[in-house]
């Protein structure tokens, strides 16, 4: 298997789905996006929760920098040199609405045994809150009712 | 970097987002089911399309059906020897909403420069529809003000 290409700045492909996962398909980039929802933002704590290696974390991090997911910040502890952490951009934060999906279809279909990590709130009401499909006429939609079509751009094989 | 683990039937990490990810947290098994969702059901459709190794693919696509999404079906073309096609289970239909969260992420942060190569739609009204967070009284939220708390499985780290 070819290694995967850490030079992700610009997908090459047409469809989104494929493009986006140029920039973040694979396990521990999304895990460092769940990670900094959570308000971390340091390399020791990505490293120590995640438990990543730290050279996957190296090429990882530099990939969602890269990517514009996250931006680089410096700061120095009293006394330590200058380090780097890491936060969202509005395109990383966006990632939110991607993370809850696969949340909910792994509780859905492949849920932890003792129960659920996290729940999803909206802030105002504290009410639970889903992923649903909303039409341009602001009604919620059955999911089973929502397909995918060939846009202007499509291809043979879109 | 050590290699991925292909045996994902049982992922052990507690929080969803992380045990789905150890199911389809790579890039090709999201391409496959999305193909699958195109109509795709056959190795030489997959490899075709996707341009995928076929030693790849064939480890995906077993790595699929072991968690569950895709399900293996005999068949066979007169004069050929028996094949087997790639179904979406439920559970692999339902990860479309993975993806058109993917999507949509995609068509606002890195759009293909040529234009869209799908588009999503309500197959009863035909009307452009979008992923959206629903509360459970059933109003439309601001996905600004959707956010995640821990659970009742929530660890030091969740």
């Amino acid at each position: 298997m070819p290694p995967e290409n850490n030079s992700r700045a610009k997908p090459e492909h047409h469809c989104s789905i494929h493009r986006s996962l140029d920039l973040i398909g694979e396990k521990w980039s999304l895990l460092i996006v769940r990670n900094a929802l959570r308000g971390e933002s340091r390399f020791s704590e990505f490293r120590d929760n995640l438990g990543v290696p730290s050279d996957v974390l190296t090429a990882r991090l530099s990939s969602l920098v890269d990517a514009g997911v996250l931006e680089r910040r410096p700061y120095r502890e009293p006394g330590e040199r200058e380090r780097y952490s890491y936060h969202l951009t509005d395109e990383g934060r966006a990632l939110k609405t991607v993370l809850i999906a696969l949340q909910e279809w792994g509780d859905e279909y492949n849920p932890n045994p003792g129960g659920r990590v996290s729940l999803t709130r909206d802030v105002v009401t504290g009410q639970h809150a889903s992923i649903g499909f909303v039409a341009d006429d602001g009604s919620v939609l059955d999911a089973a009712d929502v397909t995918l079509v060939p846009g202007p751009a499509a291809t043979f094989s879109w």
